[in-house]
């Protein structure tokens, strides 16, 4: 069942998201065969957050929107995600914090036996804070599901 | 009052973790002239997790543990990325998971304007699971907070 | 004060809403004497939910509007139970999840003691899931509170 | 996508639980095809009631404890029905409460549409209070997770 | 159902843990025929936070112990207390912490109508910080509860 | 580092809001040299709750809004103390409750170690129930955080 040193889901989610060159970045994860998606969005509004993320998995075909088992999947990857981000309550505008995020959406198989399917790793990252520029710091989040 | 791009110590604090090469990336580090420490903790005990990263910030010298709202500001970004590892309960061993992770913990001020002062920034990477070879999956965490 | 095997409110507030046939269950909670309501409500507001089961049992009798401790007995259960339904933030649209819901409250003396008087029990059953006809599984939520 | 009404795996789940004869009642369950276990724990140490049901649903082969993502998909849901149990902090002991759960592990696909595949239901019905007898009440939990 | 400006409960059980002479503040608080107790509690371990205060309000008659409906209220109302105390996580040694609290209790109607019975407030105030002498700030809590 | 026994920063912040004569309890922080302000606000909207302490203490000049971390000390230090007010979950409109509230901000050093620096509490007192005149009980919250 052990993660393999070269499929580790979350790293390479992350890495996307730190990388100078997201391009090429893009490049390595092509190499795994593994779908993918990343985007931006910034809110006071968490259900914008959510819905920002699904419509970019689901319009690049990273999950089946057919099928609902992979939006359950996807939508606690996203949640446990969003709890990195608000470290505490999973609020944004209702405690007057806003967000500006990066974010990418992995699906493949971080381990070596093949039975263990697709999983799928969300990671965030960008800053939060007051809703006045620059009052702000980094944040980050990841959350990964099996699909 | 603007994030510097360079000198993004959340972005920092994470990519000294996941790089192949933790000394090189030290080096950038070095340049800005900030405090860091890093280190590996693995326990089913939250408390322990806590320790390891305060024991090292105060033994390098990242925090001057004879001033306590050091400390304090050391602890709460602690806590913070711990929200990002356990995703809703800042809970391990009492949920019957254990963690193995890499921990890194930076010193200096990310802001264009000095009057910022010192932040601090403490992230975690490493896997979350059941207490059984293999049954984990990757988790990060990113606690900021000023000092 | 040992609870009563054929009083167990919490049980039968279940039982009330899983039924096949509500109005004959209804039967059994009556011969214990209890006062009870049901009623359905389906929201992305969380604010809808709390205030459509209040109201009902209210307009029912369920509990005295005019004392406020009743009120407040009724409020904590009702909270209590959305814990169950949405296992860890009692948010609904803030994070994009919308629920269906069917709701009963009880009212009554579950233990063997007369001393203990009336308690209040607030059960939720139905689906919670994206704003997508089908995309949804089944949730349940249990409040009990002395009153 | 639709939950299919005679299949809904969270209400089998809670009235296997609440029947007065669960073994008939496990006939009802057995004509779907769907693997299922049954047992009891009483503790204050949150990591023994995980512990109790993994254990079980491992030995009776309603999980398979080879896959990673099968006890992935399991552990969350327990955490899941856990959180109906407590009510707002996943912890037992440390706030001074025991419980006394009678649980149930099903799985099977509550779907119409086979690609939804397999989903896994935990529910727990029984007492949480004081560790004095009869210094309780009722309490009950439902986590749902796609396996 | 107004509060009654000079039983304010929350009010008085605070004052009683602040006033310089505590002794001559219970004599306000016996002028309304209220119960009451004080004490005090310092420990890593929330469980004996808990235990402490049950224990004190049993022991000087504030609750009856022989009636559950009693002691449930009293518990929700510590651990309502214990929420601003750890502001976020109901947790203290788990996560490092070490507190020193004094404590009260009080028990009484604080509104116009004599119909609302009897309420009981938890304070605490003390306290929290690191377990090395010095390394802490203030900290306070309050639970109000219908008994 | 230890806590200054007359300039406990938090039992000051609460007795400001709980005096009969606030003028004259303010007279005492003046002779420590603290910076203060006091202010009421009243509403459903937990974000209106954090704008109106955020405004008070920027236009009386307790914090500093042209420099951050200024800023975030205070945020944390208002989460914190709303978390004593809502006590379990920081909502208070979406989950049908409206709170009444008197609140306080000092800024001081209240330890003996002058490099310790500026520490700001934030007190609140008040109501919270619902939305109906007199269906409620009090509330209070401290936040203190380095500044």
């Amino acid at each position: 069942m052990a993660l393999n040193k070269d499929r580790r889901i979350g790293k390479h989610a992350i890495l996307l998201l730190l990388s100078d060159d997201p391009n090429e970045y893009l490049g390595v994860i092509e190499q795994l065969n593994w779908k993918s998606c990343t985007g931006k969005v910034g809110s006071m509004d968490s259900q914008k957050v959510v819905a920002a993320i699904e419509t970019a998995a689901k319009k690049n075909g990273v999950i089946n929107s057919d099928i609902y088992r992979e939006s359950h999947a996807l939508y606690h990857a996203i949640i446990e995600a969003l709890n990195g981000i608000t470290r505490g309550q999973v609020q944004i505008g209702s405690v007057l914090r806003t967000v500006g995020l990066s974010f990418a959406v992995l699906r493949g198989n971080p381990y070596d036996d093949e039975r263990e399917g697709d999983w799928v790793a969300v990671s965030l990252y960008g800053t939060i804070g007051a809703p006045v520029r620059g009052s702000e710091h980094e944040t980050i989040g990841l959350g990964i599901n099996h699909i």
